[in-house]
């Protein structure tokens, strides 16, 4: 070995080399990096969840490699800040990253789960639900934008069900995936909740007394939505709210009467890259 | 290079060797290789599907290693054989395993998907219906067990929720899963579905008509089950069948009017190692 | 029950209503329905293997749904057809599928394991080793497009690890994902996969022998690549393929010095609606 | 619907009624309810995570149902207490939980990631390094057990692939899942994490500098371990330590020469319901 050793230079530096095959990379960096996060839940709020980062920046043709490892440095320098995060952070935080890895262009995404303190809708008996939550920024041209995306259990009730029986309907959970550009207001984790909780059959509960669980199959009988309808209402609320830009709505119902999904999309605006 | 290559035995057999901490292994094998398996779903009738297979032996104390390419050798001999996969050929196929590895204790498990032609309740149109299954041969002490498994998709309707409420029950999507010792006598796939099926407020299809959809409706809200009723109405029809010795029976629920699962498990007999 | 009965048409059609919100659905269909699937390897072979489908029109903002069961129906015709599943097939089905749901605009898309023959490299046994693959066509504006997508797992090995330890380099498992437009002319799976093992710094196989294994370890060993490398390496050969029109690769590097991921992705033209 | 309701007890408590079917079920409660979890790191240190949890008592056969909506109760009360988790915490929280259920039997299992902070081996950067722990209480037969299972990411070298090569060797990432019966004396979870990283042929880091890139890949080399060696190292070390009793250690090796993984496991004692 230390023959071989001798006729190195000590510590090479193989990603700063040139590149001769011509090809940008449009994206490269780290994905699956977990790390704790203060996230903002709205003005008043912040409170400490776990998430899963992927950090990642544009290389020009004629460079080798970039230098991932400055990606978790900027990570952990971000989680040492102890600042809580939300759109306005991310921004900011988006631009040291490039700086730091002299890019132009790149993109941060952090998902995670977070929790919603609710009421149950008779007996008042309080708990958690927890939600999927992620936020995104990314530079293209010169161009930053910033995009959240929530995921919502529901309970959808099928009215074509409703109106062949002679009683009852199926119904069943349905995941309502909310993702759009922030523009300059800010739109709350609740408020992003409520969209899809209101277009439902009915919202969901952790913790449920006898007279809840009587309140809510009742007013999911009262509001059968086939996965059509409640796309559509998610998008009808979006189109009225001025604060809100490009959107892409997902619904998908974990059919009780069948072992697939049935689905539905609604986009408004030229969704980004994924 | 060259030097360093000179100095070697061409192709050291570094597992075999001897090995002085004194600590015998209980499992040493591979997991996770997919091969496409032809199974046997009963007497008439074999079938094309992908499995994953998982294969392990016992490894005495005094040995450094085992040879895992063996394993995967075996696999291929298996699979170029074109036997259709059922209990009886599992056991003669793992103690030619453990014949290939010199191991007197060992296991084979094999996961898959696997279909049925169901016919929709009132218009009859078929349609096929996926199962997850596997099977599981393991010799330990000098004695030989095979063991099944089947996971089967169903609709399952809450009584309480139907009887406290004026209109209407929530209902949902539920996993049965049933692990079961095979004894002498051959238990085919589709009568393992249907411990469960007939046990469930309804059984599922692919395929359904606006007529089967209005019959399912009605007969899951006219056979309302806890997860507790579901678990313990597939033990009372295990229990009957003479052909069957060590079960778990599994349900889970996923729940719509929650975020979460409920879930039951009965057992007879001691389960063996996972 | 019977009164309420008596007062229903027998079976209403719910989902053929009008709707008046005026938004029409991009995407409405069902998802995550799995079927036997037959699979055209090559213009020789094709082979059985087990696909889940995902199936989806466009509806007009005037309807209120779409047929669903008609999305089961047409696939589990094309199943019952037995007609071995390739890019020109499956041109022909969505056809087929969009006029049966009286649709102008949806996709089909088909994801599923196949398997390759591979022949170590000094030894020459025989193995199968498993890839993903995925089929999907899509009619948009009248314009119908197919794309095949395939995930074919390498081994990749770090240049900078190399260039600066006295011995040895970390190495990892990657995965290479290639997705792209099929245009008249055919490309086969096992080209596919070559376009991503022929670039890594070395292929991988499911049964190896030691002087294989040796063979392997310094075959990587001789051939470094950085997560950059690997894209670009792929994207190269792509280009050089008149039959390729627009594509995507991905490449994830399970690294073994962290519990995270690097990846890189290299696109050419514009992507389609995921 | 009036003329129902009318007939109807306003909250009939349907789960609490008689069963005649003469089977006791094992487990019944709910799993996948998600909450955030302030844990106990050490005597010192506790931290902010989020936690999967599974929570059942076992039903006497006599007893239709139990109360599912009291375990979220309790759940949420423990919750709302901010005591951070551990062994002897949760030992006393079973009780109440049975208590609550009027259960004699049952268990808590919460599963959460959490994070130590580490620094590189020469630059000492420091950075956190994820883990995935969980925590769980079981009584039965008036006795009550606590256990703990951790998974440890680690690099496993081949030793073959070393001895055989006239030049680097094949490594990758493994999981150690160490899974252990806590008795009376404390155990930390960084004493825990070191078990499985002292046994490996390199810990990791999720941030490394080039200096300790070459470290890493030195230390690699010059510790080789098979996936028994790797097992047996971290047993032996469980062995010489009197805090533990019956323990369980897998290890999986997600081979980078294979598209499927090597696993390994020892027990000591018998090991408890899943």
């Amino acid at each position: 070995m230390s023959v071989r050793s001798a006729a190195l230079p000590p510590i090479a530096d193989t990603q700063s080399g040139a590149d001769d095959r011509q090809l940008a990379i449009g994206r490269v960096g780290v994905r699956g990096v977990r790390y704790p996060l203060q996230l903002r839940l709205d003005a008043a709020t912040s409170t400490h969840t776990v998430a899963e980062w992927e950090l990642d920046v544009t290389l020009p043709a004629e460079k080798k490699g970039t230098h991932m490892s400055r990606l978790v440095a900027w990570l952990d320098d971000f989680h040492l800040s102890s600042i809580p995060l939300d759109a306005d952070v991310l921004r900011l935080a988006l631009a040291q990253m490039l700086q730091k890895l002299e890019a132009t262009e790149g993109q941060v995404r952090a998902e995670f789960p977070f929790f919603l303190r609710k009421r149950a809708p008779v007996s008042h008996v309080e708990s958690l639900l927890a939600y999927q939550g992620s936020l995104r920024a990314q530079t293209h041209s010169g161009l930053t934008t910033v995009w959240a995306e929530i995921v919502v259990p529901v309970k959808s009730l099928c009215p074509c069900s409703k109106a062949i029986a002679a009683a009852g309907a199926h119904n069943q959970r349905s995941h309502v995936t909310i993702g759009l550009e922030l523009l300059n207001k800010a739109v709350s984790w609740q408020e992003l909740a409520r969209f899809a909780e209101e277009a439902a059959s009915s919202e969901l509960w952790s913790l449920l007394k006898r007279e809840d669980e009587k309140w809510i199959t009742e007013h999911a009988y009262a509001n059968p939505r086939f996965v059509e309808d409640l796309v559509r209402e998610v998008a009808l609320r979006l189109n009225q709210d001025a604060r809100i830009g490009r959107y892409r709505v997902d619904v998908e119902n974990f059919e009780s009467i069948h072992a697939h999904s049935a689905f539905a999309r609604i986009e408004r605006g030229i969704w980004p890259m994924a």
